[in-house]
């Protein structure tokens, strides 16, 4: 078994990873990974920064990330692991065997987290914070997790993900569109706002540099904004682009380019793990359908129909199915189509982009660039503060990014 | 019926066009469609130049050009188009009935051409320039009918554009790397030289901008290269991007953005067009397939398994079908597949591509900007002279060009 | 242009077709495809009943059938069938203009019809049978409406087709289950009788055979099969089977017949025609969704996870496309997939079938075989009192009714 | 770790199974399969005598089956399973931890085979009998192999499968058309006969039942069904309907029961197994291709166009991905198509199939049933003596025999 020193490291800072969500499905596979990685399991594929030329950067390694987070669920780190590996065939036997002891020992690192406001379907069987605590309190509270974890482990930095389930659509985002405004909500006790938001707040107070890997709430309320902005804090987000939307914003440039009118573009997402099954609750569907969504609606603007569903299928778990159907026309009002199946598992496709964006947003830190980081938008299906969606042009950014301080 | 003089033209310029193989699916939709645009019967969708920002460029209009070509078969225009509309349902009945005595005109203008060492799948109840001629003189008459019709059409200029159907694969391009050696090969009576390459010498050696839209050798051996820089001739091919291999160029990028490895990259493509007939014969589907091919072994270096299949499905008539299945490994080595299936008129696709680069490259000689166009790269599977693949990179550099120009 | 006179008649019947939504997509392809056959203009492709062995039956040709029909949409047949010319090119401009007297002439003989209790999604830009009416009173005018049709054409016998739009799903079929309850809800005015069952009590009262080529009620509940039989009527229903559930009644055999253990199946229709708009309201959708889901259910009792959806998409117009992913499950617990693609036209898949079913039910009313037609399963999705969804089991039944009586 | 012994037997009989290619794929899945279900390890999903009606009968029970075989290979089971286990998953871990030293054990029982004319694709780094026997001799020391294993195993009866590799084509199969032609063609030293008919020959002429689960001649010449019948040996074959060929034999009847012309069927099947390495040989191939494009011709004599591809992918090892596209034809000339993607284990798919195989020609064994056993010809691509290629009405035959004798 391997310890958690930096190997080979690029940089000998010590660089600690809070996940919100630590024992969630991406959050499991990202530190399973990251173990792997150091002890020499597995290589790097499916990782942004182990490619040229963004590996030319002086990046934090893997290996020397010292993992921690909240969660509300009881379900032990290893636990979960195994039911991945079960249920996934990711990871594989090996790899689970070899990270075990890793895993347990980062479990207990994981503190008691908050859902509120995280909707009906989230929530069962779970450990909460005291819900008649006050938002300041959860706040506070949360505050003191980070700052004792970043003490006791002796960090040079604290990178805080979320990679929590989807949250309910924030009905009021503009009641938080500057800090005042968002300030005077928790002293005010506002029952409106979401624990993702919270939990923003509070990296971007302290700063702790935030990346919100999800479609909820986190970074994205103007008051966030302004916070992070003051205190030269990096932060980005928002929801991760990872299969089926992917791929859309690989393949709809290329419409727009040759001048092809889109008349329907159909997706159909289908699922089988706990993110599916959040996703089922219509209520929690709706942010996660808008960034999906939008991507389309920002390439293709005269597209005639643009609809994305997902569904939850158990038997599938972890192994995101997306179909999609494209009805196009060309010349002479010809009408053609394209379709394509994206079998992927959602996990794997995930966890390498975690590491990736810990490690990048770790570097704009250490470089004091603070604020949103718009070179790293081809993580991201709403990259906020910024408005290209084409894969390949966001991609750009990050190369030239690499190759200006390469 | 309208007249073929430019309306609303962004240039006066009389640019006349001569399409080798004038009477194929492709040169005759190319026809149908510019027609069809100045009765005002057809939008412009398919067209890369009638959209921002290379719609900002000064191109001479469609409305405007001045049809004529080489040919071998004896199948009238008129005839060919309504066996399109009849077999493929492009043009529709009414576009075809507007552009009728359009195409019956342009039909008189098409000249006998010549198929020496196009392939044995090329030829059958042809009309073809007596065999027993010399290479020399096939040149020789060739650069009289390019040059009758632009002085009997008064044009500025005349645009050659191979579509004819692929040729087999030149066995020693080398052998005609030099003008020097070319000319010698000319002037020897080569029999090995094929037709492609005695259009595109023709069209080099008296000025006339070129553009090989097909596989075969056309304007890519040296020699050519050489000629073209001599004369300050702007040409451009080869193999046009209009299918598969498009969305190849567009989706290898992303594998490779996000370092997934691929294992296996299966094309199979089934058409039922004389292009399909053809390239049943092995021999003339050799060079198509090495371009289609060598798209993904310059996107994807490590790629584990790459093979495009082309088969002839007789009913499928212009509609090429392809079915690609992509096997990619990502993080902790989990195997994912992608999938899918285009379903195109070959033809609507290919036209307002011809369209288009008869514009650009008018252009560029507008402009004396003469040899290789690398601007012009995202039109094409082999762009001569250009090492990128990546179909949003080719179109950035056309964009470039065109806010240079504008 | 034809007349509507046998010619080479299998017997020498006159049969007239009522048409319940006889401007509705499947009519309208119904009369054209007929009237285009007896005008030699189109083959049988698509027709059960032209081929062997129940083409061995001695059925009224279709040539000789007598158009008639009810509906509530004031658009006429011709311009029906030139829209979906336009939006679907079926059927194609030859067939239009060769049968489009014959739509002119029988688009006279429709009458206006009701659409009590057919939803929301139907109804608007109607013309309905005075609302005012009581429920016996409408009852009584279509009675009239097909005896004056059957007289006034000289006869023998008045086949009575349901092809309008899905009705919301009946909540108390239970409360029509004798005749006597069914027969007192028509005298009480219970307004919750929607018109599908109206017009299929006019006709089993009065003697016409009558299929229900929809999901709605019909002729479902216990009271019309009563009466039916009572009057020795031959009947039968439910919902034809036209596309995805065709081919699931084909495909679901194979894995029970293996013992492959379907975990999921996924099933996502799209389409753009009415239907499509009907069945957007979810009401309207729930009676489609009930059958399309029992097939499965029937064939593969073990099923772990079963869905299907229909989604408007209305640049698909009538093309139906369905996408199915079958996730199953083999020996040694080896999980395996298959997914397919289904593209057809509706109306050109369903219209042939309403020609074989007026004919077979002609032939069962020619020899006094009244009542429910089990023989004629392998046409619906939920067939009325057949247990048997493996199409090709049905179709045995079918074949061995066509050796018995021929 | 179990023993051999029989529990729950359907019947007391003990039974020998000895395959030809008995560390091959299928061999080594089926012996790991049969331990595994006598281990109380797996299921029998996947299974055919596992099902209502054909569980119905007596049939031998497979946790009692004697294995033993011939092979040319020296890699052991163990390596072999361990090597499945690696590249495809299947079986897994566990599977193979319980049934290793079954594995090892039987591994002892298998004898070195022969390779006589089994094409250039089979055979490197093989062991084999003395090429310089003569024919007649190798007969002899199969019939010794056959013999004293079931003399030494004390079998009430020994059951051959051929699961060996694809054999190129026979290319005179008329000149074994008879007993005594065959017999001759033996005594002579025959080059030309392949190894697959020596084991039939061994098989029938002492009495042992035969199966030919691959597309190899097998016992299809005309002088073992006779040899076979003589002797009163049930046997049958040819070539297991395992992928894509069962879901045609399914799906074509659909298309042919609806009386849809089909114009073109194209099948591309991609693996990466070894049979798929073998098949690259063109002359191997001929066989299979042979028998999979038959059943469609079979179904749908008037079928347009129908091509079979079997290509091999290294990195998809034994999962068989076929990709059908169906283009078809409905009322009114209407042109539509359907696509599937089959993905599925192959050896998984095939491994059941042999036991059940196995377990029924047993029972024909048992019952006195000598010669071709029809009502097994849903197991086959080309089954002998039957002409019916409908799946549903092959197993149709099944169930009836299962009936008639339970």
């Amino acid at each position: 078994m391997s310890t958690e020193t930096p190997t080979g490291a690029a940089t000998d800072d010590r660089t600690g990873v809070w996940l919100i969500g630590a024992r969630g499905n991406v959050a499991t596979l990202s530190i399973v990974g990251a173990r792997a990685i150091a002890d020499g399991q597995a290589g790097t594929a499916g990782m942004v920064t182990e490619r040229d030329p963004v590996s030319q950067l002086a990046l934090p390694p893997v290996e020397g990330f010292v993992f921690g987070g909240h969660d509300i669920t009881t379900e032990s780190l290893v636990d979960r692991a195994e039911r991945q590996h079960e249920r996934n065939g990711v990871p594989d036997g090996e790899t689970l065997a070899a990270v075990r002891d890793d895993l347990a020992a980062i479990d207990e690192r994981i503190e008691v987290g908050t859902a509120i406001n995280c909707g009906a379907a989230v929530g069962d069987e779970s450990d909460q914070l005291d819900p008649s605590l006050s938002i300041r309190d959860v706040v506070g509270q949360i505050r003191d997790d980070y700052g004792t974890f970043r003490e006791r482990h002796d960090l040079d930095r604290l990178v805080v993900v979320n990679v929590a389930s989807t949250e309910p659509e924030l009905e009021t985002p503009e009641a938080y569109a500057t800090r005042d405004t968002l300030e005077d909500a928790i002293d005010g006790n506002d029952r409106e706002l979401p624990a993702s938001v919270c939990y923003a707040y509070a990296a971007l107070v302290d700063g702790h540099p935030y990346i919100n890997f999800t479609p909820s709430a986190g970074n994205a309320p103007g008051g966030l904004r302004e916070l992070a902005a003051e205190n030269g804090v990096p932060h980005m987000g928002r929801d991760a682009k990872t299969g089926e939307t992917l791929v859309k914003s690989a393949l709809a440039p290329m419409f727009a380019g040759r001048n092809l009118g889109v008349l329907s573009w159909e997706g159909h997402n289908i699922l089988g793990n706990q993110d599916g099954l959040v996703l089922e609750d219509e209520a929690n569907a709706a942010g996660k359908l808008s960034s999906k969504g939008d991507v389309l609606e920002a390439i293709l603007p005269d597209i005639g129909h643009n609809r994305v569903r997902i569904d939850y299928t158990p038997s599938l778990a972890d192994w995101k199915t997306a179909w999609d159907y494209i009805h196009f026309e060309g010349f002479l009002g010809t009408e053609m189509t394209m379709q394509f199946t994206w079998e992927g598992s959602d996990s794997a496709l995930a966890a390498p982009l975690v590491l990736d964006l810990v490690r990048l947003i770790a570097h704009a830190d250490d470089h004091g660039e603070g604020g949103l980081q718009p070179h790293l938008a081809s993580f991201f299906k709403a990259p906020l503060g910024v408005d290209e969606h084409d894969f390949s042009r966001q991609l750009h950014r990050l190369y030239e990014y690499a190759t200006r301080h390469s």
